[in-house]
């Protein structure tokens, strides 16, 4: 199943994908699925973020190749950081180039969606408390990264998060392909099958520090292959049975 | 003006105190401040942080003697990092002492109170976007944040963010003695002036980054004397002209 949200006729509307078309829900999927008889088709929506995360909990270095290109060494529990609620973007909506940096970069991840408040999940019990899969883009000023040792500043801008397009909740998280393409060129490759700590071990993990809310979102971290973008840029994160996320820099 | 959010009859409620009494307000005070004629005593409620951030954005190392005790270099702007708001906690609420810590820290810190939406505010007007001052314990599990480097898990458990016991409005925040008292001995004790990044400096400095919500708050930093808390420790945060935050640790 494929959840959305959507603005239609400027209002905010909660939808599944049928057979490429979409079917407009009574209320928000965190709180039921109940299908109406409004369908509609995607050139009629702007898509939005399929949730409004409260917290969007990042992981680090959680692909082998990735530690190696940033020098840093393979952790031996998941590095964590935060960006805000206030950095999250939707699918199609601009990433803005920040004036303090130099060095804006991508990073594609697999994002693992909250469904049910969370605290001390055990690991064989995680696959409860997650929606689904979306897509992410953990929009990050390197340079500012590397100055600040924190990389709070670096992951935080308004508009560094986009999420999307949809959820999916009927696939296994743990061998897709995961790819970047920045303007028609593929820039990061890799297979979910490589995540050093997998979805089911982030939500216990994370969950045994902070309680994860409904619609919560960790991003699971990015393969190797980062680089800049610039103005003009256009931007896609491509997950194997998710879909594609697509923003432009400006 | 002191603002604050409090428990009566299970409901929740927000007021002003006056005379030691408080009145009660019509409605959240981010709102308005309209008084109603119902007037209780403090012993009469029970008082919860009288804010519920989307975002604590927190300042490391803004005493010059906390950065040295830490052995860390001065910064040359201010080093940013989140914690998340289910870490949100309350005045005379617990502080839970997480099984993965040997090592809970207490850090006394001057809490700026978002009053208004703020983006790329100017130095100079950033008061207009400050709704007051509050008191804050940004509890830190050090042994956590010497692993990770990363300080967000370190920082980030349920029920590590006390803020309270209200919002002073009417203050200069430049100029505060500052001290935390653990079981009735003094263990940090300082100055605001001592603050190497200022308030409307921090609102100024952060803003560029990310848009700051009303409820927000700004956890400036903490002086020197950090130290250890143990299982049925009663630690409070006085600030001059403010009021004490305390707290149990269970």
């Amino acid at each position: 199943m494929k959840l959305l949200r959507f603005k239609h006729n400027n209002e905010i509307k909660f939808g599944i994908m049928e057979r490429n078309e979409i079917v407009t829900l009574e209320e928000n999927f965190l709180n039921s699925v109940k299908k109406t008889s409004i369908r509609l088709s995607l050139n009629e929506v702007e898509l939005l973020s399929p949730v409004l995360p409260s917290k969007f909990v990042c992981v680090g270095l959680n692909y082998m190749d990735h530690a190696n290109e940033m020098k840093e060494p393979l952790p031996s529990e998941p590095v964590l950081f935060l960006k805000p609620s206030t950095s999250v973007n939707h699918p199609e909506y601009p990433i803005f180039y920040p004036k303090q940096t130099k060095e804006l970069h991508y990073e594609a991840e697999l994002v693992v969606v909250i469904g049910k408040p969370a605290k001390d999940v055990k690991i064989e019990e995680a696959n409860n408390y997650i929606l689904g899969y979306t897509c992410g883009n953990d929009v990050t000023a390197r340079d500012l990264q590397r100055k600040d040792v924190q990389w709070t500043r670096s992951k935080s801008f308004d508009s560094f998060a986009p999420i999307g397009p949809w959820i999916e909740t009927e696939i296994d998280p743990n061998s897709l392909y995961i790819k970047l393409i920045l303007n028609n060129e593929i820039k990061q490759r890799s297979n979910t099958s490589n995540l050093i700590f997998k979805p089911n071990f982030l939500v216990s993990f994370i969950s045994s520090v902070m309680t994860l809310l409904p619609g919560d979102v960790i991003m699971t971290g990015t393969p190797s292959g980062v680089g800049p973008m610039k103005a003009g840029d256009e931007v896609s994160v491509v997950i194997e049975n998710i879909g594609t996320l697509t923003n432009k820099v400006v």
